[in-house]
């Protein structure tokens, strides 16, 4: 197995440091990785937490990297030095770069997987980012590759005791009902289906799927999606034998005895998802992207602006990024 | 103090076992009360549920409710005897009369706040029942009563760590944004301050404020309501010296670190309110309506027609309801 990509994300945020922190702290059970970044710009990370300057061995082409003591990075400039806490639209097109990189180094195997540190989508867009995220944009990026199950992206958070994918993301909530079709809600659940079965190795996976409105509509009296367009969805799901309920209250699904019949809910829209996982596991879930040709987790948290650069942003989810993403990209390895 | 008045719900259901638990297990620190209902089916779910009989005292006026070792029942008879699990619609008008003569205690002080038993709003519509639930017809019984302060309903979840209350409660998630407005909003902002000073002991509760879309629309990027109706009316509601916060990203605001920054959430739909709450505290939150002139408060789950019967039914939400209750209305008397 390969070491896996990490890009760097704004240098102004606080994606080096947790970098630099879980590079000072590895053990022999840290997961390898490279930096895809500016590898001044991680020493200066290294020396604002107060750890010890790592070895770096700085190359300019993925497959020069290798493993060994020193961490690697796939130098990645930026335009101008970073100030924590400040981010400059100047180093837009670096941390782009990086995240490009980073794909390339995944899609060629030089990465067995990547795992992509925080972006300010307000920076990027400066310099005509024209994508929601990093979700959007490595879907496009790999849009070429051949994949022969369903494609995503579907957006899913993952945390030890809770999986939920989200069938919209960043949509606002009076336009949910309009973008909500069957087709689309079968292909998102085909792409969550097959990737708990090939990426978490859950054979016969149990997938929840919420309902929209308050009681899952209550027979229609509350709407009529999960009617019309919900529970058809989940019953062509079925016939491919994927093992769906059909639209569940959401409220009544997030407990601890309701979680455990499932491997995984689809949430129909961004608070509906994120607020059981943040309630849940707010330290510790990891973003994942399903249905892509490469293996690509991130952080569940922003940049940090705020406290950038003071050492105290918590690295929990980026080590549990690293850890799924190196788990994902075994069972795919293997099969 | 008189005792709390319980009405007695779908007697299909599983209400008459709880309170027939809830008074077999009775001890010194068990809040008193009186049932609304069929003494008989009382007396039946007592042996369903395999209890000793207790003595009861069968009144036909709440003027005759009093203290004692006896289980005072305001008798309200069925028209046909029950069936566990199957619900009646020829009982609904004596389900109805019950929560007419648990409001009337209420309000005439016979009682000192009022319980519901789940009801099945589906059954009670056959009686031309023309309300969505328990919290508008009680609202409704209490109209014309005196108020000196922000009126409701409003309704509100509370559970140990979080209190909840709704701006909307079973509206379409379709409709939900063309259903915000800055009064309403305002209004419902004051009803749950007051609440939580008059009813609660707050002397000066910190209120946060959902946010309707992704991140709290992301500064207008993902949606227009924070900008033009949430805050506006946030920033009312402190010029009337609440701490009411603009609107928040609902995905942070329900994890251990976040909830110790407010006494109470206002979110803006259904599930925004009910899945953190559910998630955190299925088994043991209270309904609570806020804003009417007499205290009521309800378990936090429906009929469960399918464990009717069985004896196997929770009753820690109908306990925290009559507790909380009991510290509403105690405080009410006390100011």
């Amino acid at each position: 197995m390969k070491p896996l990509a990490v890009s760097m994300g704004d240098p102004a945020g606080i994606g080096l440091e947790l970098a630099a922190r879980v590079w000072a702290e590895r053990d022999a059970g840290t997961t390898p990785f490279f930096l895809v970044g500016d590898a001044d710009a991680f020493a200066r990370a290294c020396k604002r937490l107060g750890v010890a300057m790592p070895t770096l061995n700085v190359v300019t082409s993925a497959e020069a990297v290798g493993a060994g003591d020193a961490l690697t990075v796939l130098h990645t400039a930026l335009a101008v030095e970073e100030t924590p806490g400040e981010p400059d639209p100047v180093n837009a097109d670096a941390v782009i770069r990086a995240i490009e990189r980073g794909v390339e180094a995944a899609r060629t195997g030089a990465a067995s997987a990547l795992v992509t540190l925080p972006i300010a989508k307000a920076v990027l867009h400066t310099a005509d980012f024209g994508f929601p995220g990093h979700t959007e944009f490595i879907a496009h990026l790999t849009k070429d590759d051949s994949w022969p199950q369903a494609r995503g992206p579907v957006m899913m958070l993952a945390g030890p005791s809770l999986k939920v994918a989200l069938a919209t993301i960043h949509t606002p909530l009076a336009q949910v009902a309009g973008k909500l079709d069957r087709l689309s809600l079968v292909q998102t659940g085909r792409v969550v289906a097959e990737a708990l079965r090939r990426d978490f190795g859950i054979e016969h996976p149990r997938i929840a799927l919420c309902g929209l409105n308050p009681h899952a509509g209550e027979e229609g009296n509350i709407g009529r999606e999960e009617i019309d367009t919900i529970n058809p969805a989940a019953a062509i799901l079925r016939t491919e034998s994927w093992k769906v309920s059909d639209a569940q209250s959401a409220d009544a699904l997030f407990h601890d005895a309701a979680r455990a019949k499932y491997d995984a809910v689809i949430a129909l829209y961004h608070d509906q998802g994120l607020i059981p996982i943040k309630t849940l596991h707010f330290w510790d879930a990891v973003n994942v992207t399903l249905g892509l040709p490469i293996v690509r987790t991130s952080p569940d948290h922003g940049t940090g602006f705020d406290i950038a650069g003071k050492g105290i942003a918590r690295a929990d989810s980026f080590r549990a990024a690293l850890t799924l993403a190196w788990q994902m990209a075994e069972r795919r390895a293997r099969t």
